[in-house]
């Protein structure tokens, strides 16, 4: 079975409440802008990838029902700023939105609103379909690249927080090359750790694990490096929520120590990510700004206080991997690259397995 | 206001439930052996020093009503064997039995029951004095040993896991350096990580640090190599379970992982331990054998399922950090010692600050 997080068809949305899961699996009927942003915000909806496709495709359900009337393009823009500003530090609905408004300006030139609203519409319906094309495309260029290095053996993979189906429109990134491995009958055991404190480890990669038959284990943050000297870990892949021109990668809080403990061990760490979140107008990694999250989600589970009342809390949301650390290279649909060849191979000047 | 973990006066003991923390301040009477034996194993009282006083101390309540009648060393070696068999890994009740029963031996041959009773109370009296003068010197050691690299600035502590009064008879190891930094007026802050997956860090620790008015701030044990690297850290300093002859130190899971972050970062790593938590009789760490504990522990939290229904579940409650990675030394109530120097100056070969 394959988990499906979003299931569209023409003019009809749902999505898989991962509020509700591991325990329950319900899916709710978007029917709006408005229900996607506000799926979007409450985090029904996660991971940078999904959050663009279902935004995207609210639109698409809207505009295939004649919304934005005679002026359609006023309708397109006025709802993509509502949904990108769901979730701001989510860069894949801000890129997303920002090419099919040019989409949408060029087409406005020479079509009707109907022919308008046609082209819009399909434009979003391929997104969907490329998104899970380039999804396979990483998983496949992921696992060939670890499996050169390991001719025969079946490998043990650590990964972090969820970059599945959950995050994406399917398949995954990380959890992709994942998939990949156990598709070509070389996976031996995908670790995976509990990620704190959202736990979308122990809630969302583990759920998609037992669903799909992958064999994984569930460690704490705390257990990634002990894992590392005692279960003989062939590579470490995670997943980006945005990787800057020098190679450096923003992606969930532990990701770089991580990095610092596959290092340490000699294992190659990998980044799989589409083109689309890597952000080329950020020279480094220091640019970029790290969400703070509510104490909350440290001092409580469901509602439920954990913690020693008054305590205080950081909580960052993120942490940025410096290039030097990705030493087994960044997994795109064009290929896997070194973070220093990165920038030449999405500009077109390199291509390269 | 100080903490304490264990209230005992002449023939009367109690201790904090450790269980019910950080939510309810209880204290429970411990009127016989048994009664520690039970709340040992069920984890009312934890931390390796702190359950080897309340086991001894039990035994004390017992002896001055009289318990063991005209063969007191039986009495005394049977309660020591059940105690022990509570918790087999925690070192120090095991220490603390072998101790005893020699001495209970020994004075047997010269004295009745009466004084034979009288002389044992007075040996775990005193051993309850002696380990609270020991942390008090531990926490001197430490933080002379810290201030000594940063002559003039407040400093930062990084910590993990619990080793404060609710872990030892009082005052604490790890947490014994940062209330002497805090008494001192050097403390600028601590970072605790939460300690998954049993969470002494963010009930116990935290605890602690809000009881006795220590600024502290709790982040998740993902986050710690990013709090390394953004906030000044001075030094990590970590309790121990057990410290072996070269310097290998068992500890809490996730100690291992940040001994590794520490030495990314140039930031010197402490353990804290006293001299009864050193074996020497073990040459490395690899003679040690890490308890693995059940599943529940990662997939729910009070009793409430967190993680997704049938995933396969790894929990080591320990790891071990090689000595190379333990830059700052190891701190005693006999000194600071370099791990190289450790069995040296335990053997009384080698005096050093």
């Amino acid at each position: 079975m394959t988990l499906e997080s979003i299931r569209y068809r023409a003019g009809s949305l749902q999505i898989l409440n991962q509020l509700l899961l591991p325990h329950q699996t319900t899916y709710e009927e978007i029917r709006s802008v408005q229900d996607a942003y506000e799926a979007i915000k409450s985090m029904k909806v996660r991971g940078a990838p999904a959050i663009a496709i279902v935004g995207c495709l609210s639109l698409a359900v809207e505009l295939r029902a004649g919304a934005g009337g005679d002026d359609p393009v006023t309708f397109i823009r006025e709802s993509l700023c509502h949904l990108t500003s769901a979730r701001p530090t989510a860069v894949n609905m801000g890129r997303a939105a920002r090419e099919l408004m040019e989409f949408a300006e060029n087409e406005s030139m020479e079509k009707n609103s109907e022919q308008l609203r046609e082209s819009v519409i399909s434009w979003i319906e391929d997104m969907l379909e490329r998104d899970v094309n380039d999804n396979k495309k990483i998983g496949n260029y992921g696992a060939q690249h670890i499996l050169s290095g390991v001719p025969r053996d079946s490998v043990t993979i650590l990964t972090h927080c969820n970059t599945g189906s959950l995050a994406t429109a399917g398949y995954g990134t990380a959890l992709g090359v994942v998939r990949s491995l156990h598709t070509l009958g070389r996976l031996k055991r995908v670790y995976c750790t509990e990620t704190r404190p959202y736990n979308q480890g122990s809630r969302l990669t583990a759920y998609e694990a037992v669903a799909e038959g992958i064999p994984a284990t569930l460690i704490t943050d705390s257990m990634a490096a002990l894992t590392m000297r005692e279960m003989n870990i062939t590579a470490v892949v995670v997943g980006a929520d945005r990787v800057v021109a020098n190679g450096d990668t923003a992606n969930k809080v532990g990701t770089y120590q991580l990095a610092i403990s596959a290092k340490h061990h000699g294992i190659p760490f990998y980044v799989a990510a589409p083109s689309t979140s890597c952000d080329l107008s950020l020279e480094s990694g220091r640019d970029i700004i790290i969400e703070v999250r509510p104490p909350e989600e440290l001092t409580s589970i469901n509602g439920i206080p954990i913690a020693a009342p008054g305590i205080e809390v950081w909580n960052p949301a993120f942490d940025v991997t410096p290039h030097q650390l990705i030493t087994g290279g960044i997994i795109t649909e064009l290929g896997v690259f070194l973070p220093s060849e990165l920038q030449a191979a999405l500009t077109g000047r390199l291509t390269a397995l």
